[in-house]
């Protein structure tokens, strides 16, 4: 099937998925872990065939550990597709509730958005994640997963759509696409796809945004600062800045830029240096740190650089005003944390600072929708709309406005014979 | 100044402006309605320069009186910017909150979007409702209102802008652009806004929304649909239909296709044509349609027409479902109804129909910020995101996430050595 027409089919699967109870789409997810269960050695087979070809192309080593899909991993994904079935019904909750008059009741209802078009990673496990979050909030999805993966989302994919339309899910909810032409198909179907979520390299993301008038949900940079702030206490500086760098370096919540006060910049940058030693951390400084502590001139792009190594941008600066002001210029709105003991100046940096994550006194690698106990994470959105920072399955939702009525027209309300009540009502809608 | 520039300002000023108190910003609130007050007269005058030049250009009477904004009109804007002082604040609202771990505290808390542009039709008080909300939402807004208005715009934003900033609002926090080549230099900058809303012709707002890589709130097309159920009132269904359609004809939210089950369809189309007589409605109708009653035969493209007049598109269907997938399939996603005594059909057609606003025996024209009584209202929305149907101030909101520590470092949590809590809080975020 091209896309065009998968598009089309998950558009029209999208209405019935929508209105599917949620006892129902509970049993829809059971059987989708039963038969990931059942077919374990087949998907694992499958894997193993994409790890040879991987290991052929001489893909490096935490690529191929992604890769891996192996019977443990199975079973963690399994184990999440059931964890689903614990939450409630995202679909459905009355989020607000109105008598316009009397007989004349207005309800905001949670329901989900649609299609979603999600692009990924070499990571199999993602494609088990992503298709249970959108059976569980009722969206039809579009899959198109990394290459190296291929053998191994293909069965992934044919499993969780039979097993799932077995159990009631409509025909076409769910859809694997393949090549790279199917991705820059799919950025032109705005009738049919109501959202795109990219996962991804930042130049990935990046090309996806500015070439869709679809919305996109996620982020292409993770330019995340920590300010040093004056009153910090600098053990907890140099403990919360190599967490910050050094914890995993290839995310998008590290840390990629330190900003220090020039009052504590003398004591604090030699500490920090000596700190981070196992492994060397390269550093790249404004003159100011150059003055104190060896380092790499700091040059035009270096505030707007993405290191995703053990590499760091450090600039000293004249005062809290300052930091917020290069954050704001030079920061990609996700992640950024002040390290300080004044509790005004962590408030000023949490409000001024315009990302959507702003921290006191801990690691930015906190970013993230596990640690934040979102449960699944759909990913991470440097947007202004819609959902900001790590997304869990409300990201999935919006909501339409149900009005329920005996007949009402707005004639007398508009030529002042009737008034509207608009009076809060408790419960929920009629059925 | 240019756009460019006013842009880059705009976005200065909404760091602060996001971080004011609710008092200070009723504050200024009440700054800037004295002001109009006390400007009214020369207001006035400026506003009866633009009728002036209008009428030599035999503006419509309709448009004219959109356009018209006299001493009753202004005390009515004034009154709306007063009772915006009576809401709550919607900046710093806990919106959830979350111990990762003892001493680690997140917090969701709500803030502004940031610097929305605003482009809108002749109406002057349009102005003053829009930046008003900005300002209570804590948003830098860069309006550019119709031209038939120029010199009544100018007044008035040069006075609310001034009011508010002598108040303590950051200077360039609004904004007037005058020209449409302004508008389309604003849709380029998307490092500096972050959200536009248009209001005004579809053809416009597609215009918008196809060259902008800015997030775009509102709708272009208001094709709403009544389906006329075989379970019907027929008495009710003509009264509903007849409001849906001829209440208001230019606006969004009326009726442009009638649907109809077959059952009754001999019964109802007589009767609803007898009643759709002054003024008289003109009738596009399917064969089927013209079977029963005389009307202009239905073509290609009657079904995706937004008529804005007394003309209704009319066709006969073979069941509920027929007319679920006629709605879907050229509906705008804006207002649809059902007329039935069918609890059941009612619920099955609120739950799959995929429009913004589902309504049950009521009038389509009930879709309005107003009449759900969100208070002001920003625009309507179609998207499937962020927010839809009527929007009120919540559309102009987004929110951030707080995260309060006490030094921890993510590494013990990856190693196992320390496990997050994951509790709910309640309360506030520590300031």
């Amino acid at each position: 099937m091209d896309v065009a027409s998968a598009a089309r089919a998950a558009k029209k699967a999208a209405i019935p998925l929508a209105a599917a109870a949620g006892a129902d789409k509970d049993r829809m997810l059971a059987a989708v872990a039963s038969a990931l269960e059942a077919r374990a050695a087949d998907i694992a087979a499958a894997n193993a065939e994409d790890l040879r070809r991987a290991a052929a192309t001489a893909l490096a080593e935490p690529l191929l550990k992604r890769l891996r899909f192996d019977a443990p991993k199975i079973a963690t994904a399994v184990a999440g597709v059931r964890s689903l079935m614990a939450l409630p019904d995202p679909v459905g909750a009355t989020l607000a509730a109105t008598e316009l008059d009397q007989g004349l009741e207005l309800y905001k209802v949670s329901c989900p958005i649609g299609v979603i078009g999600v692009i990924f990673e070499s990571r199999p496990d993602a494609l088990v994640q992503i298709s249970s979050l959108c059976l569980k909030s009722g969206n039809a999805v579009l899959l198109k997963g990394g290459s190296e993966a291929a053998g191994t989302n293909r069965i992934l994919a044919e499993v969780i759509a039979a097993a799932s339309e077995a159990a009631g899910a409509p025909a076409g909810w769910m859809q694997l696409l393949e090549t790279r032409e199917d991705v820059t198909c799919m950025l032109a179907l705005e009738d049919d796809i109501d959202l795109i979520i990219p996962r991804g390299s930042n130049a990935f993301v990046r090309h996806i945004m500015d070439h869709s008038n679809i919305p996109v949900l996620g982020h292409a940079d993770g330019i995340c600062h920590a300010y040093v702030d004056r009153a910090a206490d600098l053990d907890m500086a140099v403990a919360v800045v190599r967490d910050s760098k050094c914890q995993y370096v290839a995310v998008c919540n590290a840390l990629e830029t330190l900003l220090v006060h020039r009052d504590i910049a003398a004591a604090f940058l030699p500490r920090l240096q000596a700190a981070l030693t196992t492994p060397p951390v390269r550093l790249i400084g404004c003159p100011r740190t150059a003055a104190i502590i060896a380092v790499e001139a700091a040059g035009e792009t270096t505030w707007r650089t993405e290191h995703l190594d053990y590499t760091l941008s450090v600039r000293v600066v004249d005062s809290l005003s300052d930091a917020i002001d290069h954050i704001n210029t030079y920061g990609s709105r996700h992640t950024d944390a002040i390290i300080t003991a004044d509790a005004a100046a962590a408030a000023t940096f949490m409000d001024l600072v315009d990302s959507g994550n702003v921290f006191w006194n801990c690691s930015t690698r906190f970013s993230d929708g596990y640690r934040y106990g979102l449960g699944a994470e759909v990913g991470i959105s440097t947007n202004k709309i819609h959902a900001r920072g790590p997304v869990g399955l409300e990201g999935l939702m919006i909501y339409k406005w149900k009005l329920f009525g005996h007949g009402q027209t707005v004639a007398p309300y508009a030529d002042g014979r009737r008034h509207f009540t608009h009076r809060p009502l408790a419960g929920t809608p009629p059925r």
